[in-house]
């Protein structure tokens, strides 16, 4: 898709309304009544062959009737009659419509089969749809709404700005617009795709990306309509530095269900969809006051250089809340020292605090300069990233004072976030001082915080150098080919992973008695002989595995009883040998990697420690692939049972060096898979000591079979 | 303390304002204008000798000249004159004291001094204080504020009703009860008590308990006054079916600095507060929006059932936030069957959904009977605990549709709770008249289902049976004995242990070689043989511990080898003996019963299972003493290991029975040692398979030395 072509969509310089009204309360009407109020310079075609005119403008009995060409279709027709009007569209010629109309996929089978069909029509005919189950788009930029929603009727007229609004639910989406605005948000667009027949929430992320007024996007998602897409546009936000906050609902069992029954998208894997946005600097919030919040500190477009705080209030229980808060966030506070301490307690009465959290007391409601002063001084701290003030700003004075903070801030590069605590009555000029001027202002110190949490996490992945350049690996298959899966023996495993310089046991395979002597020749004693069978999984089962072969006749008969086992076992199974390996006879800490392959975003990779931290605790670290080395180590460090690797009860640092090389070897070799690798196990491998590696003592790997990926291993 | 005593405080009937000013926008003025433009019914005395009246009141010199009776006198002179004031307010014979001035602990040790003078006088005369560093209190049941507060000279005057609250933070304290009224919550009381020199924020808790108006109460704290005060309270707190909402600061370090240096007062341990907070059935909020919130929704008083919540919205994404804000919340949401499902379906449009979220669709923002009719039925489906309604209501019609609510919500004694999502502008009459007849009413999803999930604990908690009469566990021994530290031997632990039916290894304590043969007749070998010395506390360092003793000769070689080691150890060690005790030949979990003692809230429960769930995961339960047998299974319910105990990892089950046993014998047995066990710890206990028991192999009893218990394990 290009975007210019959405551009066209939402810059229409001339639009029909099929199914039209004269009664403006209605959905029909609607439209129509926003589009006259907000001065659409273009022209407005209604259409609805009960009227001859709406409003003065002529009312046409069909599209077709229609004197100029027509840039957009708006259509509030019902289900059953859209095949008709879509025929009439392709006839005039339009190449975009919105469709208002619910009934389709929603509500069944008969619903899905209209929309597969008008799909169908409006594909072959290059023809973008918004839709159906919209309430519409909104061009905040050139006031042009295109729809029915109540916030698209704001007398006022609508505040731009640079923030980009798509949500999948239309209720929603402009409940986020009209709150945002009452907090002096600023838009460009703000689109609701509804059922997503055609363009989807991702296409319309990658439009207002590429839209240059538009500097942080927001979107509220029920599914993901293509994970490969999401990332693709996820790191092109981050070249761009322009923020991403998604609200993605139907994390729980139930409301996955609603999701799905409210505008027929399948909620992907909440998991694998936070292990993605925490990769690629998707900011996720959990309700839209967290997104209005969000919005409010990136907007300001000033990252921070690290996650050192100070904060600045003139009540002592606010400092408090803002220390509490800031360790819960993971911010860091350090108390102030050398000049700056002393500057600012030369500032602040002598009952004051200039440490961190610095007081400044009551009096500084009295007296501008010391807020001033302070702020001043924090500004030209090095030791300072980011500066949070919290007051009241009361009165004349409180608004005085915030216009001396709005100055600050509009000079100076570093974030200045503010909370203003109090009632609306006492407190709400200076807040909307704050708002009009884009600084970030917030009523409570838990919000503020969670806030400068996210701009600290999201400056801080703009500041990690990140591979944006490579493609992003394949989720899926193509559809025309069949697959089938394959499993391989654990003797074609552990070669792979021996050509991926991933250390296994040697090892010898023994077809017959006859090889054993000179198979094994170089192999230390003892052995364990396992029987390598596709048609035999569970070895132990199968009489298929002998421990502690202490020399060549055990072997030999280890060999002669497995085979026999095996034989009862399965008559018809086809055997391709015993595998003969030394044991291990070092200690070390049992893990296992493994790869985990999710529709709709593909591979991922996953670590963790074995035993009671998997049974029990589910204690795993999962990233999408490929990562870095860095990565591979931060996935380490992030497990619970880390210390266990670091070597406390006593026991020596293991090799987590060596496991994290590892895991990049193992994610590059899935990324150049193509998708077909389903799923992956190495279990146990065992972390040795530090500097002695680590050594995989069994491997699975189960495919969507493809010639090229078996040949690789068996060449 | 009587709850009298305080009453009067509040209920003045003659006021003296000493240090009164002529300057009604400073601190010294500020009373005096309130009580004047609240048409406070008694008398005011303001004194300051440079005036000869304020405002029309004749001023006098000192107190010592007003004619009549003084109730309470409010005083707001420095630090440095107080001691002379405090000294005309005895001669005066005023029994209340409200002390604005600050300059007293919060400033080190100068101000501590008269802190503590003025405390004596006090006590010394009867005399009640709150302060110094407060802003003053509010009785809003008679409308008498006795302050300086700006949320005092509310022009509308204050809403009466039903919440009382208390804080230790003025700012915190007069914002939260600005914001609150704010939205129409109405209180009886506000208290902020400062430094606390006398009364604290407990006491007023306390007071508040006994007012019979007060049937809710808020407490903003900075640190625990008093652990076995405010348990004691919380208990009659659940008698009294009052719900005690409480925010403490403090949580983080830099927090707990900021707090000592706030209002001289030390954090207590947050994670003990925890434990207390949850056992004793007290609400705890982060901050204070949560905290309004919570209110709106207790001030109802309607308790829920359970946690079965139906949520009706219309819009789907709005019902699909619900579902996942519920699920994170632990409230279950379970789909409508049978009558209830057919009634609603009968309702609601063909194309919403009467499952759970219900979705009554945008028609019910047209008619109003859908709405009505489905709470209608839910009100009466024994299926439904709770009713959550999301919605817009915008316009003439949303209004009655609030109505209609409020019109249900009188009549019904299920808790109905309602989201209204959108602008002021557009939602603000709705609000407003739930808001006005105490329906709980909230702007987001989130804090509606916070609200929700406080709502249901809360219930549960009051539907619970739990001992309320037995008096708190002491804290803290007497002053005036000294203590030191007694440590218990093995033996003497595991004596204990026995007498409590707590099983031990059999054993016998061996003081010769002579002993051997006799002491052993009964005892299963393998034996393991340990040095008992109070002055050797590791006993394998000093070759103190033999294992696998086999046989009479072998424990005779143990025991000369064990004495010889200890001596070359530790030639001035006092030895006891050497026990000699059977080797476990069974297998179980091993896990640990602790003991912890909290100089503000005594003696805590601690148990958790051994290994890495210690020393990686930090995995352990812990629990206020004394507790109940139901209790002492949650415990152990609540660890991340418990897995384990229930036979994971195809083991068989343990027996989590007599471990809970053996929880609550330990609990019974530290209860009755009123503080003076300072620390205990039987570290293994081994937990067998179902019904073959626990087996405690170490015990270790730390005790601040009291004759009487020691004797106990002695008799």
């Amino acid at each position: 898709m290009s975007t210019k072509e959405l551009r066209d969509f939402f810059h229409p310089k001339s639009i029909a309304i099929i199914g039209a009204s004269t009664d403006f309360t209605t959905i029909s009407g609607k439209p129509m009544k926003n589009l006259i109020h907000s001065n659409f310079g273009g022209e407005i075609y209604p259409v609805n062959p009960r009227y001859d005119s709406i409003e003065g403008y002529k009312c046409f009995d069909s599209i077709l009737d229609i004197p100029g060409k027509v840039d957009l279709a708006l259509i509030a027709v019902s289900a059953s009659r859209l095949i008709s009007i879509m025929g009439e569209c392709i006839s005039k010629n339009v190449k975009n419509i919105l469709l208002f109309s619910s009934g389709f996929a929603e509500i069944g089978d008969s619903g899905k089969k209209i929309q597969d069909e008008v799909a169908k029509m409006a594909q072959e005919n290059d023809i973008r749809i918004i839709g159906p189950n919209s309430v519409g788009c909104l061009n905040v930029k050139d006031s042009i709404p295109m729809g029915f929603a109540t916030s698209m009727e704001a007398e006022k007229g609508f505040i731009r700005g640079n923030i980009g609004l798509v949500s999948q639910s239309g209720a929603l989406g402009f409940s986020v617009f009209g709150l945002a605005q009452e907090e002096s948000l600023g838009f460009t667009y703000v689109i609701n795709t509804g059922n997503e027949m055609d363009i989807t929430t991702v296409d319309s992320i990658e439009f207002m990306l590429e839209d240059d007024e538009t500097t942080v996007i927001a979107a509220y998602m029920e599914g993901i309509p293509n994970g490969e897409h999401l990332i693709t546009v996820a790191k092109r936000a981050k070249v761009l530095r322009k923020p991403l906050i998604i609200l993605k609902a139907g994390k729980s069992a139930i409301g996955k269900e609603a999701a799905s029954s409210h505008t027929a998208s399948l909620a992907g894997s909440e998991e694998m969809f936070q292990v993605i946005a925490k990769q690629y600097g998707i900011i996720t919030v959990k309700d839209i006051d967290e997104m209005i919040d969000v919005m409010k500190i990136v907007s300001r477009r000033k990252w921070s250089n690290g996650r050192k705080v100070v904060t600045i209030s003139n009540s002592g229980a606010a400092g408090i809340a803002m220390a509490d808060f800031s360790e819960e966030f993971g911010l860091i506070l350090e108390p102030l020292q050398g000049e700056t301490k002393d500057k600012i307690d030369a500032t602040i009465p002598s009952y004051g605090s200039a440490l961190n959290p610095i007081d400044i007391t009551a009096q500084a409601l009295k007296e501008q300069h010391i807020l001033t002063e302070t702020v001043e001084t924090l500004v030209r701290d090095d030791n300072t990233d980011i500066i949070v003030i919290q007051t009241t700003f009361g009165g004349v004075l409180g608004e005085q004072i915030c216009r001396s903070v709005v100055e600050i801030d509009k000079r100076e590069e570093k974030p200045i976030i503010v909370t203003v605590t109090g009632t609306e009555e006492l407190t709400g000029k200076g807040r909307q001082v704050l708002r009009e001027s884009g600084v970030p202002v917030y009523k409570t110190t838990y919000d503020t915080m969670l806030a400068v949490k996210h701009l600290v996490e999201l400056s801080e992945f703009y500041h990690k150098e990140t591979d944006l350049s490579s493609p992003v690996s394949r989720a899926h298959q193509p559809d025309n080919v069949q697959y089938k899966t394959r499993v391989w023996t654990e003797d074609e495993s552990k070669r792979l992973l021996k050509q991926l310089d991933i250390r296994v046991p040697e090892n010898a395979v023994i077809q017959s008695v006859e090889q054993i002597e000179s198979y094994v020749e170089g192999l230390k004693f003892p052995l364990v002989a396992k029987i390598i069978s596709k048609d035999i999984l569970h070895k132990t089962d199968a009489g298929g595995v002998k421990l502690g072969v202490q020399n060549i006749d055990e072997a030999k008969q280890a060999y002669i009883d497995i085979m026999e086992a095996a034989k009862n076992y399965n008559p018809n199974a086809h055997i391709q040998g015993v595998l003969l390996e030394e044991m291990l006879n070092k200690n070390g800490i049992e893990m296992f990697i493994g790869v985990k392959s999710d529709p709709q975003f593909g591979s991922f990779l996953v670590c963790g420690l074995g035993g009671i931290f998997i049974e029990v605790l589910k204690d795993i670290s999962i990233r999408h692939i490929p990562i870095t080395k860095e990565e591979a180590k931060t996935m380490v460090e992030e497990l619970k049972g880390y210390p266990l690797l670091l070597g406390t009860r006593g026991q020596e640092r293991s090799d987590i060096e060596a496991f994290a090389d590892a895991l990049v070897k193992i994610s590059d070799y899935v990324d150049q898979q193509n998708g077909t690798l389903k799923e992956m196990d190495i279990n146990p491998v065992v972390v040795l000591n530090d500097g002695e590696g680590i050594i995989a003592l069994d491997g699975l790997f189960v495919w969507d079979e493809v010639e090229s990926a078996y040949l690789v291993s068996n060449q």
